[in-house]
């Protein structure tokens, strides 16, 4: 069995709801090889995946491994050092998936087990780890929000047919994957067109979902024009406006639904230089996007999409609507955006294709 | 050593010169495992692969085995049968890749060798043969040619920046393997609109070319506005027409150029319903189809296309113009055309998918 797999998959369950946290997954494996204890990250401020995994055993660990997806971090922040726990737990041997690249931690956890005599040893490299870890690396380098944009297109790049409809491009694998997606996000952004158009409840609907809540609705509606009774409205949804009238925000406030005003760029849209800022204030650092051509043309033109999933369904619609950046418009090949280290996987019947910014 | 593999690499050394014969390869093989002859598919009425590599061998081939791609045929048609060549060398085996579909043949040149007493079986599934045969096994059903249309996108699905630069979106591998698709074809099919806009030579320019021939260029060109400069005209051009003027017709001729004159369609363009009367008429049943988003579109109505080679580029141009078939327009969700057996690999930094109608 591939414990540190194992972990892995438990960092996935932490995704989602642990911001500005990192998403981290344990495992604590007996000496007889059997799995007797498993955490995750829990929501900020509260317990990190090792407390987790060595708060669920009952045995004595002295024998026993921990495989963890990230370095232990060694500082009280708004929980004790998780290194302390771990020593004073008796384990007697840590493997760590990755290192955190916190310029505060960055090894200084690794020292500490290897000072209390602790085994400790990295493991080779693992793609859910990478994964679970790519917006919090991203935020730890830059201080900003990772953003992925998610499209789904027919093969000749159109992203609904010429009268609109988009239901659906793209077949039912992908749709359930875009929903694990979804669930692994702090949060989905969309524009008032696409609730307009699709009136979506932009929630997570998976089958056997093991998380017990919803990423966060970040909607831009410049001029507030969201009506009442839109799927989306709940709780967890923010609405990031300019000109909302007074009676639309109170009704809003009503029904639970958090408003974020901020000045009208120059083209009388919501200025979405003050969308970074918004997230981090709510503590969401990993956002999924999924909107039409006139936001997403207005994202990539402020650089603020760092990574793109592009269902390309095996159809063909044809014409020269709904494409999927319709705003952005590049005459000279030195224009163009390039994308790097693209992968490729078959979907059902569809290909997606991943590729960073 | 995969001799049936060496076969088939054989039998793409005879496509684009042998329609509407198929392209085979044959390879014979010695007792003791050595290569002593090999041969494939001439030009239509000239030797079949089976008799190439028969006459390749100065060998006794009494122990000898013979691999070939395809059913040798036990009919005279331009050429006396294989079947009894084989026999006659006394070749002890062979090795078939795959059954002619024929109806003439369909096991019946299987059932010649094995009345012969030469130990006859078939060989496992080769892609590569059956990639050879896609074109001669479409021919035989449907006596149509097989038409493949190869496009190179961006991930936003542009064919060109807003400007209509097209040179390059897709990465030289890219760029490399259409070469070899061409040399594989019979003909590149083309409008008049790529022809002024990129002026292409529509050969094929590969490194270490091992075939001495070129496919024919099919040039559709309503009014005959073709210039007489273009890079594209030589001997192996063929202009479909419908209002070409006399003089640019003795013109072209004048330039060793076929000129096809065909009725126009109600929209005044060349009736493309007469192109594949055309294409047999010279031979010609695999076309790589290589144009712009009008001709595109118009094939892909009249249903004459069966098979998509989309390079797909980690590039995002925006923008609305330059569409893979903008004159083609989908309303509804059962308007969509749907594409069969997709396939995906990464050529270079590109992802190419193939798919079938």
């Amino acid at each position: 069995m591939d414990f540190m797999q194992e972990a892995a998959n438990e960092a996935l369950l932490a995704m989602g709801n642990c911001s500005p946290n990192p998403p981290v997954g344990a495992i604590i494996v007996s000496k007889d090889n059997k799995i007797i204890g498993r955490g995750h990250t829990q929501r900020f401020k509260h317990n990190h995946a090792e407390i987790e995994a060595i708060n669920s055993c009952n045995e004595d660990l002295k024998e026993s491994t921990l495989f963890t997806t990230l370095e232990p971090c060694n500082l009280t922040l708004n929980t004790p050092p998780c290194t302390d726990q771990i020593i004073k737990s008796k384990i007697k041997h840590v493997v760590i998936g990755s290192k955190d690249i916190n310029p505060k931690i960055n090894g200084a956890g690794i020292n500490e087990l290897i000072k209390a005599n602790i085994k400790t040893e990295m493991s080779k490299i693992n793609k859910t780890i990478n994964y679970s870890l790519e917006a919090y690396n991203h935020y730890v380098k830059t201080k900003t929000p990772f953003l992925t944009l998610k499209m789904a297109m027919s093969l000749d790049g159109k992203i609904a047919t010429n009268s609109g409809n988009s239901k659906w491009i793209s077949g039912k694998e992908s749709r359930k994957l875009v929903h694990e997606y979804r669930s692994n996000s702090d949060g989905i952004l969309t524009g008032i067109n696409t609730v307009l158009e699709d009136n979506p409840i932009l929630n997570v609907r998976l089958k056997n979902n093991k998380k017990g809540y919803q990423p966060k609705k970040i909607i831009i509606d410049t001029k507030g024009k969201i009506p009442l009774e839109s799927n989306c409205l709940d709780s967890n949804c923010i609405i990031i406006t300019s000109e909302m009238s007074e009676k639309t925000k109170n009704e809003l406030i009503a029904k639970s639904v958090l408003i974020e005003k901020v000045p009208l760029n120059k083209s009388g849209r919501v200025d979405l230089t003050y969308l970074n800022g918004i997230l981090l204030k709510h503590n969401l650092t990993n956002i999924l996007i999924e909107c039409g051509s006139t936001l997403s043309s207005e994202l990539l033109r402020l650089k603020l999409i760092h990574k793109i999933l592009m269902f390309i369904s095996p159809k063909i619609i044809g014409g020269s609507e709904y494409v999927p950046f319709s705003n952005i418009e590049s005459d000279k090949m030195t224009d163009i955006v390039n994308l790097k280290n693209i992968e490729h996987t078959k979907i059902g019947e569809d290909i997606l294709i991943k590729g960073w910014f």
